[in-house]
């Protein structure tokens, strides 16, 4: 028997260039499947709720909603917030309030936590609530999934941008002999990885790769980089965020630290830029991409926004199949060729558990990724989003969040 | 009378992204409507004829040439090498052994510095030899000329970046509340002014554009930014790599110098994020593009390559026609619809000579550009250069610098 009453969609965490796809997905299917109730947007995710910023998303317009599959950032705001036990108390009640029945929370581990811990209040106070989590994460360390939804998106342009880059840096190494790129990921090297994807032949672009599931030596790497640099004169390097010495400690941060206690990094590509230039005495570039890798939707992956669109129409199909308490995740169901299915998780194995690169694919030396690696990723960057363009530039559509305003 | 004798193209200085579509321009006007000779390539610029690094384009694959239109880096590679005296001696006689008549250089101010020198050099040894300059730089900073082929494409993918990262800040901006974006140009803005496209209303990003034209303060610095974030919770700052003190100092160096001269920056973009970070303390992000911005082939702008190719093209007319000593520029001879055309300048008045972002199209607040500006640079960004796709990713092609070498 089908739980009627309305939903609710919210998302957390930071954006991946696909993650609108997914709650188009979640959208898109309410309205087409769910013949009662209506669908809610929480602005800027649980945090937004909390405080009562909640739309009612039937009052958008329809070509905003369809114009969700192109557009970056988190089209309905995010938030990082960690909910309190008093948070989900007061949750539960408005929740309540508006006859919510079913909550579809699009993020990644940590969101998962937040949905997890709904779920259980929604359970607590008597309230019967379908509770679905909708993974998105750039960082692809979402456990019980092949890949993430977001990862594909991110790798195609960091995989671009070296191969322009390393073209770049081998046509000029008279000058900068060395080009740093640090890529994002705290703990799993995934989109460090990722950058494997450019080379085409021996020698090119990219030439090492430091991943931070094994401890960095600066010793290693100082020589890891002058033997290339012998070799060809120049020598392109993509190093993690997230580089951690032998005791596991972040080998550069900034001091400060998220509300889920996860240190801030920086500096790791300009540390490492002085680094050769002091300890070699010679030349070097770092380039460090920041938000425009999570957010590079004109160059996106057509497979990874069509899964992402998938994981978030088959959450509504999940609730109305009276799952709750699960992720909905991705399973590849063959490799030639590559398809790729549905499946689920619970939402607490999920949470503030990481998946980090296999140790057996990352090379011997520490210092660049197998094939195995690459047979992996290599089809999650098929395709490309066709993005509508206007006076030059992508023309990203703006849902208008004071509209419909419960 | 047409001198009879070959041809030589080389490159020089930092690589746009459509620097090839000017040697392309060049190498299939001269085997299209040179009668004699051959064209050559000098491999590493002025550096690498100086050591007789030189080989035939005639050896080379049509369709490779042709793939020059949409490759990036410096497909003939580049230096960055000031002659001296004895250099120049050398040089000519190179030219002499080499019959080489027609001397093509493709580069900015620093090169057209060089190919003054060149053909200063000839002149003194009684060598009759045409020498055509052809322009390339991201910078924008070429005087004589309306804008510089390669800025157009810099600009579209700084403006989309900063239109992605913008969505991005602010969908998510509970944590990060600032985004600075560090943009290259030494000492003229035009790159960082580019961000402005980006803006298509009010509140959205960029909000704060410091270019090096105008002195930078500090104090002025982060009373704009608090302004903008206690009215929008967030706020979105480009800052020029190149910004000075009141004393014209650069406000951050490496400390080291270039070939020519030129300080070495680096870490504005980090500075400003812990200037913000402890001064005003907030968190902040900042994304340094770095060589991303100059060698983004993949979101290209098609009426930029279009130019770099007609300055290449129209360079091999001009020195048919027995022009020499001159540079070819760009001209724009109306505003709506856009038409640009070709014209020519004395190498010596481009030389070390560069054109800066003029003082009334900054605010009064010396903190955002005007509309004349907008007005200036939107037309330049319009259109996209396809690029053949491979395994998900742009498939450069490259020449084979080994092939014909004489």
């Amino acid at each position: 028997m089908v739980l009627k009453g309305n939903a609710i969609v919210a998302q957390s965490g930071g954006p991946s260039p696909v993650i609108n796809n997914s709650i188009c997905g979640v959208i898109q299917t309410w309205f087409k499947e769910a013949d009662f109730g209506t669908i809610y947007a929480g602005i800027s995710g649980i945090k937004g709720i909390l405080e009562g910023n909640i739309i009612d998303l039937k009052e958008q317009r329809e070509e905003d909603i369809a114009g969700l599959r192109y557009t970056p950032g988190a089209g309905i705001f995010s938030c990082r917030y960690k909910v309190s036990d008093d948070d989900q108390i007061k949750l539960v009640n408005i929740l309540k309030k508006h006859n919510i029945r079913y909550f579809f929370y699009n993020g990644g581990n940590d969101s998962m936590d937040t949905a997890h811990k709904t779920f259980l209040a929604a359970q607590d106070a008597g309230w019967d609530m379908r509770v679905i989590g909708v993974p998105k994460t750039i960082d692809n360390d979402l456990p019980f999934c092949d890949h993430s939804p977001g990862y594909g998106s991110a790798a195609k342009y960091i995989a671009a941008t070296v191969r322009e880059t390393g073209i770049d840096l081998e046509s000029v190494s008279t000058k900068n002999k060395v080009t740093i790129l640090e890529a994002m990921g705290r703990d799993a090297g995934w989109l460090t990885a990722a950058a494997a994807l450019a080379k085409r032949f021996d020698n090119e672009a990219p030439h090492l790769i430091y991943l931070p599931e094994v401890a960095f030596s600066k010793e290693r790497f100082l020589s890891d980089v002058e033997a290339v640099y012998k070799d060809l004169g120049y020598c392109y390097v993509v190093v993690s965020e997230g580089i951690t010495n032998e005791k596991g400690e972040y080998c550069f941060t900034s001091g400060s630290v998220d509300a889920f206690g996860h240190m801030q990094l920086s500096g790791v590509g300009i540390s490492l830029k002085e680094m050769v230039e002091n300890e070699i005495g010679i030349n070097a570039r770092c380039n460090t991409l920041g938000t425009a890798q999570r957010s590079a939707m004109h160059f996106a992956s057509k497979t990874d926004a069509d899964e992402a669109y998938m994981v978030g129409a088959e959450a509504v199909h999940y609730a109305l199949a009276d799952k709750s308490g699960v992720m909905v995740t991705l399973e590849r169901t063959s490799d030639a060729p590559y398809k790729c299915t549905c499946g689920e998780v619970a939402l607490d194995l999920v949470a503030n558990n990481e998946q980090k690169v296999p140790l057996s694919w990352i090379t011997k030396q520490a210092n660049y990724v197998t094939d195995e690696f690459i047979n992996y990723a290599r089809p999650l960057i098929l395709g490309e989003v066709e993005v509508p363009m206007k006076d030059g530039l992508p023309d990203y559509v703006r849902l208008d969040l004071t509209k419909g305003r419960i």
